[in-house]
């Protein structure tokens, strides 16, 4: 099983409808990319301190060709350019084999 | 349930023994802190292009209590500062409500 994990943190003037945007627009993502097995969305919750990211995205595929499918969809590019791109500030990112 | 991620990345001149000692310590944990409901460890496979890190930690709790015993453990210290710290060049966390 690949495990991706991306963490984001919004820009100083993100708004709470730029970043509600990011969450909808991905959380249309696995109606349309059946190849996403577990897709965990969520806003930081601010229990460890200083440091932490803003945003995490927690994606579970079968295998590598998998993981290609929803990296290069065409609906997730969309979001990341319309959406994510506008409120970036730091994006850290990793898939491992579980 | 707690979600709580951390995204290592590692200095240039860490050592493979180095890395290993990390993955051994923090794998060591789950049978001290029984807490820790899923504990998954991986290094990066590089299917993302530049700018992923090196090593992620995914963990699963079913409280932000369950979280806090993990996070103040003095095993997971000593693996931190012992084995962590020495090789760390960035690291960047969250933990989420799933």
């Amino acid at each position: 099983m690949i495990r991706h994990i991306v963490l984001l943190t919004w820009t100083d003037d993100a708004t709470e409808e730029q970043k509600a945007a990011v969450e909808k627009g991905l959380a249309a993502l696995p109606a349309v990319i059946p190849e996403l097995r577990r897709y965990e969305l969520g806003s930081d919750l601010g229990l460890a301190g200083a440091g932490n990211a803003d945003f995490g995205i927690v994606a579970e595929f079968d295998s590598v060709a998998d993981f290609e499918v929803y990296r290069d969809h065409p609906q997730h590019h969309a979001v990341i350019n319309e959406h994510i791109v506008p409120i970036r500030k730091a994006r850290t990112a990793i898939q491992f084999e579980v």
